[in-house]
This record gives C-alpha cells, sequence and structure tokens, in this order.
C-alpha cells in the first residue's frame, strides 16, 4: 500500500483544501492543461473524451426532440451585438474583438462569438417568412469565447466548447413550453448519463440572460455544498426578433414577429462531473461518460496464457460495447490500481492464474473502494454491463443523499447565514425584491439562486425582510 | 413532366455553366447559405448533416489508426506563428487578429488559429520528455480562419470546419510511414465513404505547405475537368521541434528533437462529393454521406392505408439503421420526385394503393434517373441497404471511369495546352525544375500539379524544356 499513500500524498486532501483537489486531479489526471493564452485550456485525449460521451448521449436527445444541427461563423459583426440593448451590455465588456487581418485594419471590428443569438437571428430573417416555417429547431456545436478575470480548468475559462439550441416558434405559449422541455432534457441527461441530480428552476430577474424575459437553470450541488450552474434554457420572447426583424405570415394574414428560444450546456459540465462524484483518491467517472469503463489488469503477467486470457477478455468486452483498455505496461500491479482509481474508471478486472484456473475474473468497483469479488469468465460482458448500471445508480444515489441532507429550510437571516457557512443550500421564502436579494448576496455571498418549480410554501414571510413571501428560493454559493 | 422543367430552369445548365450550377445547388438544396461576414458560411441542416456523416466516418478510421483526439485553444500567440520562418510568411497575410477584449487592448495580439502546428508544438514541448512519450498521436476537429480574397461555399471561405493530425515521432523513417498512411486513409475513406477516386502523390517544392519537408495530397477530378485538392499530409520534418524546443530523452541516453507530421481535411470535401456527382438535376448524394438515404413518397396519400404503410415502412428502415424520410406533405408527388432529386437522396420508395395491392414498392435510383423497379415490402430493408452499396460502387465507378477518360499522357507543351483546354489532367514528365514548373503555370494556368506515387516511366524528356526528365507529373487547373 505504499504506492496508494504516495499517490493520495499527491492529490490535495479533498475534505481539507476542495479548490486544490480539484486542480490537483484535472491536471494530474490528465484530462486538462493549461494553454498559453491566460484563461484557456487544452483538452487532452482523457478530458476530451468525456466530452465526446457528453456529446454523443446529448446530440441524441437533442435530435429525438426534433432539432437538427447546424453551423454558423465564429465571427460576428460587431453591429448585430448592439441591436439588442441588455445583450450588448452583458457581453461587450468580455467579448474578443477582430480588428485586423494581417497587417490591414478591417472596416468593421468582428466579435468572436461569445453566443450566437444575433447570427441566428440575422440569418432567422432570411429563412422565415410563413407559419409553415415555424417552429424553427437548430442547434449547433461551437466553440465560444468569453474573457473572464478568474478562470479555473472547465468551470470558468476563456474559451469553452458548448452546444446552444436556437428555436422560433409561432406563439409564446410554444415558446415558453420550448424552454422548459429542453431544461428537461438537461436534467434527464444529467441524471441519467452523468449521474447528478439537478434542481431545476428559474432564476431571478437579476440573474436572467441578457436578453432574455426568462432564465431557467440547471444547479448541482458539489462535494463542498457549492452550487454548480451546469445548463441553462432562456425564454427570450420578440426580444431579438424584433430589432433582427423577424417576421411571418400567420394563418390569419397578418405579419408577426415569433417568439424565441435559446438554451445550451457546455464543457463545464465536465467540471460538474469531476466535483459532484469524486473522493480522497481522485475521480470518480460515471460509467456512462466514461472514457474507459472497464481496465483489465493482468496478475502475474509472465505466467503463461495470463497476457492471452486479458487480451481474450478485453476483445470480449469491447465487442459487447463496453469501452475498456487493457495495461500490459510493466508497472506493476498495485501501481495500476491506484492509476486507475485516480482516473475514476468504474470497474476494474483483474485477471492472474488463480482466477484463469478457477475460470474468474476479480473485480472492483471504483464506487465501493476496497470491495473485490468474482464474476465467472463466462458471461463477464453482460455481468459487467449490469455492473456499470448498479455503479450508475449508486453513484446517482450517493450524490442524491449527499445534496438531500445538505439542504436546510430557514426562516430568517440567521439561519440562513447559519446553513449556507455549513456547505448547504439553503430554501426559504422570499418576497421577490431586488432590495432583499441584493443584500441577502452582499452579506452571506449567496451567489446562487433558484426557484424551483415546486412552489409549496415553506412559509409564509420572507426571510430577509419578514413581508409577505412570493417565492420559495434556494440560496446558495456558486462557482 | 412540366414540374420537372421548372426545377431544370432553376438550376444553371451544368454543361454551359458549371460554376453558377455549383452555386445555384448549393444555395437552392439549402445545403449552404452565405454569412454576414464576407467569405463566411452557415451550413444549414442539410449541409451540416453531410459533414456529420464525413466525420462520423473518418473519426472511426482515425481513432483505429492509434489516434486520439483532443481540443487545443482557438487563440494562438503571434509570437508562436513568428517561430517557424516558412511558415509565418505563409499565413501571415491572411490570419485574422485580436486585438482587444471590450474596450481594452491586449498586451499581445493573438492569432485566430489558421492551423495548428504552434500551438500543438508548445504543448508537445511540456508533455514529451522520453522516448515512452513517442509516438504521440493526436487529432483535433476544429474551426479555423484564413482570409480568403476570393471564396466560394465549402471550397473556400474564410472560416471553415476541419480535422487536423499532429504527431510526433521518434524517427524519421516512422513519421514518414505515418505521413503515407494517413494519406492512405484518406483515400480509402474517399472511395468507400465519398464513392470519389482520387489521384495520391507528392507536391512540387512550390506548392508544399508552409513549414513542411513535403506534402502529400489527395486530388480529385471534378465533373468540368478540374481539379480539387481534397486533404493534405505533410512530412514536418523537425522544423517545428527546434525552435519550439521538443526533446526527448532516447533509448541510447541522449536528447534528440522528434519527427513531426500533420494532416487534415475540412468542409472542402462537401465541395468535392457536390462536384464530383452532380447532375442537370441537381445533386447526386453518395449513399454513405447522404444525409437521406431513401425517401418514402406516399402516392394517393388520401386513399385509406397508404400513409399507414408509408409509416410501416419507414419504422422498418429506420430501425435497420438506414437514414430514412417520409414526405408526407400536401405538395403533389411529381414536385417530391422532383425536391429529392436535386436534393440528390440516392433512392426514392414510392408507395400507393396498387403498390400496397402487389406487396411491393416502387423504387427509382438517384444514379440511374428515370428507371423504375419494384421491391417486396417483405425484405425491404435489405433490398434497400443492397441498393445503397450498389449506388455507391456505381458513383464510384461512373466518377473513375469519367477521370480515367479524362486524363491525356502528353509529350510537349502544344500536346499539354489541348490537354488542359479540353478540361482533362495532363500526364507528363518532368525535368523537376522550378523553371519549367513556373513557365507551365504561368501559359496555361494549371494551378494543380501532383506527382504520382507510381512513378513509371511515360517518356524520357520533360514536357517544357525536352531535357532529361526526373519526375512523372499532373497537371490540371484547380479549383
Amino acid at each position: 500500500m505504499a504506492k496508494a499513500n504516495e499517490f493520495v500524498k499527491d492529490i490535495a486532501d479533498i475534505r481539507e483544501n476542495f479548490p486544490q483537489w480539484y486542480t490537483d486531479v484535472v491536471i494530474k489526471t490528465q484530462l486538462v492543461d493549461y494553454g498559453p493564452v491566460k484563461g484557456t485550456m487544452v483538452m487532452r485525449p482523457y478530458g476530451y473524451a468525456v466530452w465526446e460521451n457528453i456529446q454523443r448521449e446529448l446530440d441524441a436527445r437533442i435530435k429525438a426532440t426534433g432539432h437538427e444541427n447546424v453551423y454558423l461563423p465564429l465571427l460576428i459583426p460587431y453591429s448585430f451585438l448592439v441591436k439588442e440593448a441588455d445583450h450588448v451590455e452583458g457581453f461587450a465588456p468580455e467579448v474578443a474583438l477582430v480588428t485586423h487581418i494581417g497587417d490591414n485594419e478591417l472596416p468593421e471590428k468582428l466579435v468572436v462569438r461569445p453566443t450566437s443569438e444575433t447570427i441566428f437571428c440575422e440569418m432567422f430573417s432570411k429563412w422565415v417568412q410563413s407559419y409553415r416555417d415555424l417552429p424553427l429547431l437548430v442547434n449547433q456545436w461551437a466553440n465560444v469565447i468569453r474573457w473572464e478575470k478568474t478562470t479555473r480548468p472547465f468551470l470558468r475559462t476563456s474559451e469553452f466548447l458548448w452546444q446552444e439550441g436556437h428555436t422560433l416558434h409561432a406563439t409564446q405559449q410554444e415558446a415558453e413550453e420550448e424552454t422548459i422541455k429542453m431544461l428537461r432534457v438537461y436534467e434527464e441527461f444529467a441524471k441519467n448519463v452523468l449521474a447528478i441530480p439537478m434542481l431545476t428552476g428559474k432564476k431571478s430577474e437579476k440573474e436572467k440572460f441578457a436578453g432574455a424575459d426568462a432564465t431557467y437553470s440547471i444547479e448541482a450541488m458539489m462535494l463542498d455544498g457549492k452550487s454548480l450552474q451546469a445548463g441553462t434554457s432562456h425564454y427570450l420572447g420578440q426580444n431579438f426578433a424584433k430589432p433582427f426583424d423577424i417576421r411571418f405570415l400567420d394563418k390569419d394574414g397578418t405579419h408577426k414577429h415569433p417568439y424565441q428560444v435559446s438554451w445550451g450546456v457546455s464543457t463545464r459540465l465536465i467540471g460538474a462531473v469531476i466535483m459532484a462524484h469524486g473522493d480522497e483518491r481522485g475521480l470518480k467517472m460515471p460509467p456512462y461518460v466514461a472514457p474507459v469503463q472497464a481496465v483489465i489488469i493482468p496478475v502475474a503477467m509472465h505466467k503463461a496464457g495470463v497476457l492471452e486470457k486479458a487480451e481474450e477478455i478485453k476483445a470480449t468486452l469491447a465487442k459487447a460495447g463496453i469501452r475498456v483498455k487493457l495495461d500490459a505496461t510493466d508497472n506493476s500491479p498495485g501501481w495500476k490500481f491506484n492509476e486507475y482509481e485516480m482516473k475514476g474508471v468504474p470497474l476494474r478486472i483483474e485477471i492472474g492464474p488463480r482466477d484463469i484456473e478457477n475460470g474468474v475474473a476479480t473485480l472492483s468497483r471504483r464506487d465501493k473502494a476496497g470491495e473485490k469479488f468474482t464474476a465467472p469468465l463466462e458471461g463477464l460482458a453482460q455481468s459487467v454491463q449490469t455492473l456499470l448500471q448498479e455503479i450508475h445508480e449508486n453513484m446517482y444515489a450517493t450524490a442524491l443523499a449527499f445534496r438531500d441532507s445538505h439542504v436546510k429550510t430557514v426562516r430568517n437571516m440567521d439561519e440562513l447565514k447559519e446553513a449556507v457557512d455549513g456547505q448547504n443550500f439553503a430554501l426559504s421564502m422570499w418576497c421577490g425584491d431586488r432590495a432583499c436579494e441584493d443584500k441577502i448576496k452582499e452579506t452571506l455571498q449567496t451567489t446562487s439562486r433558484n426557484m424551483p418549480f415546486d412552489q409549496s410554501p415553506v412559509g409564509d414571510t420572507c426571510v430577509c425582510c419578514g413581508k409577505k413571501a412570493k417565492h420559495k428560493i434556494y440560496w446558495g454559493r456558486a462557482y
């Protein structure tokens, strides 16, 4: 176990210094590296493979709900950004501007997209003429740039990868339904792929997207009790359709502006996966995004037949669609155990001479560290698939139980302070006034607020001013 | 057939005005639209779906040859570009430069990547220490910007999507083998997925990539006899490894610079697909990249059971993995026939009351316009899969026969002129001197040159100067 200790020493203690633990694991497991330009990140093979798995799973859901993928240009005329007043106010300070091609100055500076509402609207105004063109349901996978002062890999980077859905609808009702539908798609995806329970709800007026009438989000609790906003869905009303003059001839023979929605999740989800599931040994990858779902480690590799059997198991599992890796390097089994624990591989499969003799493999689950058990080689692929599903369910249940035990219902500012200082979400009633929201944020650093869809009251009065309450709301400290 | 004529009138005559035909089909079939910034393009759902199919097929091949995907930042410090002299000379005039974030000027201007050799090298210099770290085989799917004066959708755009492979090797031999291996991967992919025969070979010194020791390419003949360079693979030697100080400790205990390779294909491939396969009616999509492989058109849709049967066929084909679309709109069957012919859907499936009575569907292949035949509904999915493979093979054979009939072996400048003026590739011997290359290019606009791997001579003397020849070479006019 000397090797295990060496590894644990390499990573900061998750209980004592969570931020340093995060930095240590993302770098040491080679998920990511720092890019040469401040605030940028390099996604290494192990990290990018997580993103590929996220993309594949989410893309299937986006298409199943009737959306088609498109690709619009990276560079947007600056004049577009200015057309929607709140939008430019929100994004102008952090946009990267292209001013020159080689030595030649451009006649108009170009914005490297921070998001694409404006350029989508420009194209929509050409494509939409009639109610027959609606709903228009498109999505793009792209890179965006938002210059951030404080950056952390995956969580907040100057450039990130994401998908942005953009849709147009003939009626407000249909657009509002799309807004919630896609939030629910994110919620289901987070549960069944990332093994993360999400709080879904509405952001306050103060927190909504620059240009939206309403913003909804999915929010996850990290292992330090902080909140991570993991995805958003915006009801944009006609705020962009009007300045971009998008109009359609409706069935009643009149021209109308359509109602618009946008929704997105990003490489930030990888940060959520890391911080919702890790432990003192490193990452815990949920099986359905894990780049390697099962790692095979041959024991006494020099003995006749061991490597051959390991190769055979690998081929069998790969054929069943399991993402499997065989580590046949000359590192010791102990070194390998620690390496793949740190990398969070959900299932370890040891195979040695005694296992072969007994017709079994020796298995160990990352989510139940230390427990070893055997499984017959006959039917191993099916056993592994069942185990991966069990690991997924256990990880989800563990994350849900952790979050539920860290939600405190509070009635006044003292209780609210105690709750958030104690690494919890505080659930309270709120009068809905900006003054109370600001006061709570400033005094208690509750940078996360989310009003759940379930508004069944937990009291009558605002946690801050004591006046009659309008909303139920979660308060937390945000990434 | 009145409708057919209407459509044909919408598209310029492919024999009389090929460039206009190209512009007409890419816009009218909604593959693409023009972006608001000059030279940019918007990939609409029908066009982006082609790219998704290309990505899926090629990505599988890139991974099967041992490469892993990564993602590196879009923005590169200008100082990196300058480190390799030929590289900066080649790219500096056409790079987009980010100089400001909002109102704040950056301390160093940033290049929006035109290609990523320099930033990969920066990261490689951190990641590579020992021969154990080699070969390092990575690839990224990304957008790049190269500001072009004359642009055309897919063929030459200010921004395009591509993959760029970047690899490092301990020996020159291994790097040279990788260069050719990936060219062969492209060639096989073009044949088996795009149904396009490629000429593979080496570019002249004059034409090689800025910073490479040698550039190899795949080149396809378009229907107007012009050449389209569809992909490149570059042997970079140690040209970047030295200025970026990438070094590894070799087995012999000494530090060495590794040898480097890069290779890429882009959304230009979609232009190749369009121009290698179309006809006077519009696009002809090769089945394995076609967004819709088979379209079902119900005939006498109002009759009982027709739509139900059409839905049933759709479900059966979709379940078998066929990309199928059912057009149940109230447009006439004739209108639909023309629409999907223009869009190049490989297979049309009509289903009407008489078909149902006979237990068949009526089929029509896009590659054999006009021919109708029936297939039993029993086992239709299998029949469709067989037909798609036959269509693919026929399209490849047709493109190959067309190209082979448009290659003329020439011995002197008169013959060379006659060949290229007659929309052919000219195959000749060449002395290898830049003077002859320049003369031929300037007098005959042979903007495409490619030296095939098969150098079995077609003569002894240079087509231009008459001196002893060194190389066999194809001359053509390029996109």
